[in-house]
């Protein structure tokens, strides 16, 4: 290739003949609720309406259609226990490639056989990443296998690029793309297809805080990277060798957000645009709240990159958002052992309104006087006015309640 | 018009115009996953991509746009907790018309606020749906107001008939559409639409068992009418007179879904499709799974009406069908009150590879004998045969568990 990255436009534009035929078009659509929220003016790229729920199928596909004949009968292997896995196996299936999957010791069954169901062979091998990485190169080399990188190579660039081509195509005058960054390969992809089409459009990365891997390499800092995120599809601790040129010349700025800040967003994008985001595809989102100044008035294209998130996750992202909405309160009672107070207090708790969902009823409680009883409540409410209303109530009344910090739904 | 109903398919040919001037069009895709499920080839419409999650938007566009200039300025009213009162207050806020809905007292304080925020003004009158239409057709007659009705108005028909003409444009080869039907005014109207385009089609209506309005109607049957469903957005106690002939007519079939199936449909929309249905929407693949045999091999349009779920209704759903799934499972361990059981039980629990979501530690239960002590767990497991592996590996150790009924997250 010409010019100064891996790859340029016209191999993104090659790799839009090809993956348009092999794959439906995913929509890109207005939000006028998200437009409302960040006073932008906001469009979507559903990018979880693919088969396997990612954009990662587009490179996938690139990569397997420039296997030769040799190749495509040894067969590919990738290392992932993720969305790459799953795109690669699942296209790797269709096309009759044979595929190996390396994934981490411990990874949820539900995954295995998921990847398994395409008709790939997986191997548990690794107690980390870069374990299964090494076990993923050795078998590669044992039996001449394609090792598919997830995001440091030209095809899987190009292919992830067309995403940014099909958004311009429909939306020809954004004036902003949001894109989360992991490895890099999407935002590479993407932002020299977008700044080739629309030179002037200004390319806005958004990386998780505990994962600040292009924001540190980008701006020479050291930050610590690891810990727990629910964006886990970016959390990645290097960034690509071919990638991170592309995200130091042409993206403007790196929103870095932390994790109630995707919380939020996951949530956002399940109440008001009725989809379900997955940590990493919802930081695009969580981005542009972090930060609303910067896209306040801008045509803002917006990639929602994959919608994998685990059901019970889902849920307890969203109880934990109403909580910290106060829409489900927790409160004690604590007051002398008097017969028949649960069933006064959760009477009158149904009169003003709320809706108790849990009751924890003790009498033995060393912090509780003798004779005293404790009362532990989780009520859902119409709104924190709602909430405060109740509370102060019950105060009148002489029930005393006690604020309690709110569980979450599962101690997640 | 001309021909045996209340509108033809000119009149949704006309509407089609309008609305696609006002509404973004919603995708079409083909659904592998749900292909595989199901046995069909299936495409999923999905409605849930308005701007107030339904396709109440194409004949409340089509209503207002009806208007003189009179009614404009005197406004419309209309009665209804859900989408329908949505898409009519968004927009006409949109359009500037004044726009009034009532809904039912109790109606939660989100949906009235949301109402609001559209600039609608909204009373609070009635007890039951019933009342409140009679208070919304009193306030009409008093302040000259136009009423717009959810379904029995030809308008509203041959807006909701877009569907089925944008499906047809876009999958031209489709053997059947499966439709949900509440009053039938989407149903009517994509019957008309798709027989007009492509006569041979199948169309296939989904009911809640619990609100068999039609299936009743079409049959002569007189099964009882109400209880508490999911599908609230379909609980529809009299069919519309400009519907019934339509849907007597052109109907095939009429599949009848009970709570277990549209929880099961909610939950795999949100697993294989990341969207969010709501109860109403899942309807018609809660039909496709209700009948395989009926759908097995044939190209199939499912329409995804809306995508207006509660979130914590959301959260329990998909949680339930973890349990039915075991893959959440609670049980109790009765035993003598050996210090540090919990400790010595929680332990091993996790060296089985589940992980622990509650625990209930009691030791005063009265069906506990004396000194004993009883412990509930809930865990989470990897699924069927790891949640039956580790409670055999349990007894075998001597903590005999005995399983518990599952409790869903909310008692919902």
């Amino acid at each position: 290739m010409t010019g100064p990255f891996a790859i340029s436009v016209d191999d993104v534009r090659a790799a839009q003949g090809l993956i348009s035929g092999a794959l439906a078009r995913t929509p890109c659509l207005p939000a006028p609720r998200l437009s409302a929220l960040t006073g932008a003016e906001v469009v979507v790229k559903y990018e979880t309406m693919h088969a396997t729920g990612s954009f990662k199928e587009r490179g996938a596909i690139l990569k397997l259609a420039s296997l030769t004949d040799d190749e495509r009968r040894r067969g590919v292997i990738a290392m992932s226990a993720g969305n790459h896995a799953q795109a690669v196996a699942y296209h790797a299936g269709r096309l009759g490639v044979p595929a190996t999957i390396v994934m981490p010791d411990g990874t949820p069954l539900i995954k295995i056989e998921n990847t398994r169901g395409y008709g790939a062979r997986v191997i548990l091998n690794g107690e980390t990443l870069a374990e299964s990485q090494a076990e993923a190169k050795r078998v590669a080399a044992d039996e001449g296998l394609v090792f598919v990188h997830p995001y440091d190579d030209p095809l899987i660039m190009a292919g992830q690029g067309t995403v940014a081509l099909e958004m311009l195509e429909d939306h020809p005058d954004l004036d902003m793309m949001v894109i989360p960054l992991g490895g890099g390969g999407l935002g590479a992809g993407c932002a020299i297809a977008a700044k080739a089409v629309r030179p002037d459009i200004d390319i806005i990365g958004a990386e998780a805080e505990l994962f600040a891997s292009f924001d540190n390499a980008t701006h020479g800092r050291e930050r610590p990277i690891g810990g727990a995120t629910l964006a886990e599809g970016i959390a990645v601790k290097h960034v690509g060798a071919l990638t991170l040129p592309v995200v130091k010349a042409l993206f403007s700025h790196i929103v870095c957000v932390n994790e109630t800040q995707i919380e939020d967003a996951i949530s956002i994008f399940a109440t008001w645009q009725r989809v379900m985001a997955e940590g990493a595809g919802a930081t695009g989102l969580a981005a542009m709240l972090a930060e609303p100044e910067r896209f306040r008035g801008k045509r803002v294209g917006l990639v929602l990159t994959g919608g994998n998130i685990d059901a019970r996750m889902l849920a307890s992202v969203m109880v934990r958002a109403l909580e910290r909405a106060d829409r489900i309160v927790s409160f004690r009672i604590t007051t002398s052992d008097r017969p028949g107070l649960l069933g006064k207090i959760a009477t009158r708790i149904g009169e003003l309104g709320a809706n108790i969902l849990e009751v924890s009823h003790g009498r033995l409680f060393i912090d509780v006087p003798a004779k005293g009883v404790s009362l532990d409540v989780t009520v859902e409410t119409r709104d924190a006015v709602h909430a405060r209303e109740l509370l102060e109530t019950l105060a009148r009344e002489g029930y005393s309640p006690t604020r309690l910090d709110p569980r979450g739904l599962s101690g997640a």
